[in-house]
């Protein structure tokens, strides 16, 4: 029987973290919807079971979910994206790190004093930590549903090996991975998720994104 | 008969200026071929004139490209684009432009102090000027191929009139434009091209552009 690989969503009773939990529920898949407050992780969870009838989730505490997982997803508003990274220190150095976190300010993107968001992780976590910027520009109304095609997701980081295991992971939930260099480039993919919500308001929609064309047969 | 429209590309002998120079040539379009030095300038429009056999091409320099033309591209590299403007300003004041500079160092996109190259264009243009970011994530070899499909094109700028007009004289060239927000988002198109251009040297491309997905039929 094939391991199960479970995957720590920190920040998982939020909009994208509730999303990318219910597009994760895969057999071999177990999902740990982390919360600052446990209760609300266990009952995310438990609403989840019961909604698809399919996957394997738990609640947790973020310190939990983080500390048990093979591959942690941070999923907070920008605003909790340093003082959580500091609180799971520790918990974080051994992991695959995926963050997803997007600076913006009322809806609007900007770099923040460390560059990006990314790099901010860096500079607290350490840079030898596997970490890797990922999923910030898929829509989560399409996370949601299962059959939804999903756009590109662009995927950055100076640690190739863990590029390359996201890049692996994200095909698990029918998202085409691509290696867009390294963690300097964060601050264009972050922010493109704010250009991504303002052409939605722009053309009434809730399903912007992006696909990378020209770069052959995929 | 219809107005011919003139187009001046400033930097129109360089890399994407010559690429953009062949795709308009459409009946109707005249396309001014600015150059520092203007026999280079006449030049390159002879050598368009001869190879194409088609569009109406004249060289010139920068300057007297900018002052007769209806819409002005600037595709300097950076490096030339405070200096460029700053030369152009009067004759930039009531023209239509169209800002495609990308700040790049050895293909890496960066931030210049400004925030873009569009912010540092508007600093020394003048709030009012009717200036547009575009233009900066279009393949140049996939330009220079008239029959070749384009990627979409990210239209910014706080100027709404301009947008509308560029993104009406992007379909003559066969792209589609977007509006992708205040001129405050250029940080992050311009940022874009320096990604296409790693992922193109990671996947051995040098076609990558991309297409925005889920604003529904278009």
């Amino acid at each position: 029987m094939e391991e199960q690989i479970s995957v720590a969503i920190v920040g998982g009773t939020g909009n994208l973290g509730t999303a990318l939990a219910q597009r994760l529920a895969f057999p071999g898949v177990k999902v740990l919807v982390g919360s600052r407050d446990k209760e609300k992780g266990r009952a995310v969870a438990d609403s989840l079971t019961r909604s698809l009838g399919k996957g394997t989730f738990e609640g947790a505490s973020n310190r939990d979910a983080a500390r048990v997982a093979d591959l942690v997803v941070i999923a907070v508003p920008y605003e909790g994206h340093a003082p959580m990274l500091t609180e799971l220190k520790a918990e974080l150095q051994d992991k695959t790190i995926v963050d997803a976190v997007v600076p913006l300010n009322k809806g609007k993107p900007f770099t923040p004093p460390a560059g990006s968001a990314l790099l901010e992780a860096q500079s607290i976590l350490g840079q030898e930590t596997r970490l890797v910027g990922a999923l910030h520009n898929i829509s989560a109304v399409d996370l949601q549903h299962p059959g939804a095609p999903l756009g590109d997701v662009l995927v950055c980081g100076d640690h190739a090996d863990s590029k390359k295991s996201v890049i692996e992971f994200l095909g698990k939930i029918g998202a085409q991975g691509l290696d867009a260099g390294p963690a300097s480039n964060a601050y264009v993919i972050e922010g493109l998720t704010g250009v991504l919500i303002q052409i939605n308001r722009k053309y009434k929609s809730k399903h912007a994104s992006i696909k990378i064309t020209g770069i052959g047969e995929r």
